[in-house]
């Protein structure tokens, strides 16, 4: 089976190559880059070298379309709209990491992205790309849209806990932080070296992309309206998302009863840990699609803690729509994704 | 004037040497440390090699007291409570930096630090030593307890908000992130290199001992029960803490008003700037003493969020300790505590 | 083919079982830990959870042998000599990764490791496991001694200019620049996080370990006496060596000659990238086997400037042992070691 | 005496503004920016926030003259060439940051710089302004060109041996590694976080500007030719400047007498300390104007190594030109310079 990334030399493109390049399972064919479109992928991106002949190309569509199976749009929002209804009209299946079809309502969209939806006759194909949650569906999809990294992280923090009826749903806390690289390539001020290192910052406090996701695939979750406060906060370093929400408890359940309650409810997914009372830490998961969780019970103020690890190009991106790829295609889910954590 | 500082050789021993080595108004003429004893601080320090003969010396409580006017003690949690009351006695003023004088109950310190008080007649003559709030009290003390870093920086994020009533008092969420340095000088897998390179995660999810602290004092300032969830996390930098608040609005008030009230509360402290809406950066305070307030109202959620920064061993520490010799001491508040942050 | 990691859980131990867990050839059977035996070894690196149930053991040599056919011995210098005739006796194919048998005279080691070599007669049967310009007796070898971190990368930066006679082989500076993964696990004050950030100093300025393997492997490239003065130098992150080598030189060629020089020497070897001239980085080579070479010509000055990127953990110490135990074995040398660098 | 800085919202400007605001002997009465003329300087800056009411302002030369003592030019190479003529004219005392005037041959600049000299006649009126060295002629200077910043470190790091005839000055290797902050606001890829982190560099290799400075400084010091082959690297630290210099011994003193000569020679320099064997770290000078060196005797290969570590924005550019007016305007040389390097 034959794949292109379009979008290829951002942050998520390149990991997407990255983990494509060794896969098993499928041929990776083109890769697209309007910067550096003529150039060698490997002059760009020398960790290549040796490794990879690929030339960056311009986007075609009829080219792509006659040549590959599957096309993942690694593209900034907006983009992804104009480029998906023609390849899944041609019958070609689409993961899209980019935000445009995460919602089932277009009124989302434009409301927390601040432009119309352009597509949204291709909305209804898509499916929300959360393979812990989705997964039949995904199997079928034509359209998979790729969740947020901070949306991957949060939802299955949560999921267990809503699905359980352990915690209110209406007033949730979730404090982020990310790595640098979920910023995106985009190189100004606030990702340059000497401006994040050794300095954590909070942003954009209020309206964060993200929330709307959050808050429509937990309510599928539990059937309640869910309510999230989310606040975002950079880093100094390069890659992870730790997600740290609370809760309050609706429950007296004792510690070591939400940690096998957890433990159950995700007993048949391969990515995902529950270390237990405590956290995870990023470095734990770093370069791998695994998803790590640690929990506690703050008795006094009546919250759940649940603290929830990933990497942010790798399942929070590149590696979850790889696993995306997998169940779409047939393969095994875990297919080209068993690399693991390199801590240290 | 002339100065001790007992413990020297700590974190927050030395940085309280590096500040008073550069006050125009004291001598510093003691620098205890048991593991270093006999050797030229120096060589342990190579930052002093020019600027400093001291050697390190055994504690001797005569030879201190027969010296100083006042003694800060930086040492763990426990030592300080053996050493303070033969201080005051004598008639010296101590700041100690350690958490032994926080508590106006003997009760609620054996609880959270899990061991019995054996100063307790001593309790009364403290003062808790958060200058902006205690001010004319800290003025006439004989013995402050300077508060803990995390302390520090909630309490100052808090009380406005608090003061106003603009927030519940019985919800509140404190998300907070801290450079290693924190961490003391204990060496351990924790704080490696290799392990805090690029990774975050929580510790100490349900009982960390500065939450009595904040609940104590914010209760003085409010007059009610104060109900905090506190979440400690480390993060890979070496100085610097990051504060996130999170409570329920009991105010329609918007943002503008919201700073502008923070901005009439401080404007008296000449530390505290209150940057606006959104969020300061650690880098802007590190090396200094000042606090940084940034502020946005979630309206979706009915929350207000609340970020403070601060150098953990500057204002959460040593710089503090010196504000509070200061004001003890009739000096200016501000006398050798000018550095301005070092960004970048 | 089953093998063992003794010695697992130390730095180079524990990146052996990162690699050996999803290498296609092999079954890890055994993981010996002094300090962990009996426990999970997810428990200590959790970065495996859900991946091993392997349980750190006791070294015991009758079971080992019994069990396996390879055996990697992860041990501090000294320790392998006790532990590598034995295994060697009883017809184990054994890869040690310490610099007990790096050298062909027992007295070269005693002078540089400061200690009696206790197994001289099993010498004879060891190999200097440097792939690139040994693989066809590592083939056959019954004990391979990996390379030294730094050796590895010094070695390939000089051989291609020393083998074609290009510059002077007597008076050859090696500036060398590591991560600080490569000090091991050991948990100090000089590799703290606090001691480390934003901090690089040089250590050990005359007499590193490393030096005489260098001096030995490169005489016999060149067939002359080499002399090499080398620092290296710890810098502010966890994994990669920089090397960065100057010789005179005794050629007038040309930069574009000298590239094409050394990519012809290594036009076999699969993992080594020339990328040209200017510098390679570390990061592009970060969490795979790969080595990247840079070049300059300093016609000012009249020398050669090499600069040469590694892993230390992974060419630099696991990745090289998995590749030497491939070709030990008839595997492919490439086979699971595939992983293409991390970055960013 | 009031003092103007032109281009002060670069790292050097911007850093001069720190030291500046905090100096007993000057005021600051201008900053210009023609990024950001018009706008407080505390919100660009806000570690500035409470501590400075300044707006950037456009350059204006006679507005800058009628009201200033001295005027530091912090502009790019070949800007300050435009701005100094003028204001040496009209009496005005200049301390360029800039290379423009470091070199008695605008052929010299010509050639490293790739541009014509446009101020040939204001050249005579420019001392080099490496205190240490030049200490009397500073104090006269009409204009001052302070010095590179690896030029700082390079020169101080071998003076010594130069001028004790202790090493050749044909051969000499010098390996210098640089925090991101030397690369200017400059904001690309090569200085983002995410490249950075984690990773070393060479960058540069036979050309740099710093190398010219470095051997007609020398060359002054030990009355013979100097050749250098320098290579600078650019390390994932913020501030900071470690060089390991190298040069073939041509005496056989031993390390004791080498640092013995090392100390006596910078015996009235107060900011320079010798540590003795060894090497200091970057840490141990951030944010001080100290400058520390350590040596090496590498018998084995006849070589002196000597290691010199600065801060690259302080005493490698602000500080020692805040050290060149004290010297210029009669203050003691060490006034407004007294912070010690923080560490941790």
């Amino acid at each position: 089976m034959k794949v292109a990334v379009i979008g290829a030399a951002g942050n998520t493109g390149i990991e997407l190559v990255r983990i494509l390049i060794n896969h098993p399972g499928f041929e990776l064919t083109t890769c697209t880059s309007n910067t550096f479109a003529g150039q060698r992928l490997d002059k760009i991106y020398p960790n290549f070298s040796g490794r990879s002949n690929i030339v960056f190309e311009e986007y075609d569509m009829d080219k792509i379309a006659g040549i590959n199976d599957f096309v993942f749009l690694a593209l900034p929002h907006g983009k992804s709209m104009e480029f998906a209804p023609g390849l899944v009209n041609t019958g070609k299946r689409v993961i899209d990491l980019s935000g445009d079809f995460r919602f089932k309502d277009a009124g989302v969209y434009s409301k927390w992205y601040a432009k119309d939806h352009t597509a949204i006759e291709t909305i209804d194909d898509s499916v929300y790309g959360l393979c812990e949650i989705n997964r039949e569906q995904i199997k079928k999809a034509s359209l998979v849209a790729n969740p947020g990294c901070y949306a991957t992280a949060s939802i299955l923090a949560l999921y267990p806990a809503l699905k359980a009826e352990l915690i209110r749903a209406d007033d949730i806390i979730i404090d982020a932080k990310s790595g640098v690289s979920g910023a995106g390539r985009i190189v100004d001020d606030k990702t340059s070296f000497i401006r994040r290192d050794n300095s954590i910052a909070a942003y954009n406090m209020t309206g964060h992309k993200h929330i709307p996701e959050i808050e429509e695939q937990l309510k599928d979750v539990c059937g309640k309206e869910v309510k999230v406060s989310f606040t975002p906060h950079l880093i100094p370093m390069s890659r992870g998302i730790l997600v740290t929400a609370y809760a309050g408890l609706t429950s007296t359940m004792g510690i070591s009863d939400v940690v096998e309650l957890y433990r159950q409810m995700y007993e048949d997914d391969f990515f995902i840990s529950i270390l237990g009372e405590g956290s995870p830490e990023t470095s734990f998961v770093r370069g791998s699609n695994a998803v790590q969780i640690g929990l506690a019970v703050d008795e006094r103020a009546g919250k759940l803690k649940i603290v929830c690890v990933i990497d942010n190009l790798y399942k929070g991106a590149a590696g979850q729509a790889v696993q995306n790829l997998n169940l779409m295609s047939g393969q095994p889910e875990t297919e080209g994704l068993l690399a693991i954590g390199m801590y240290p």
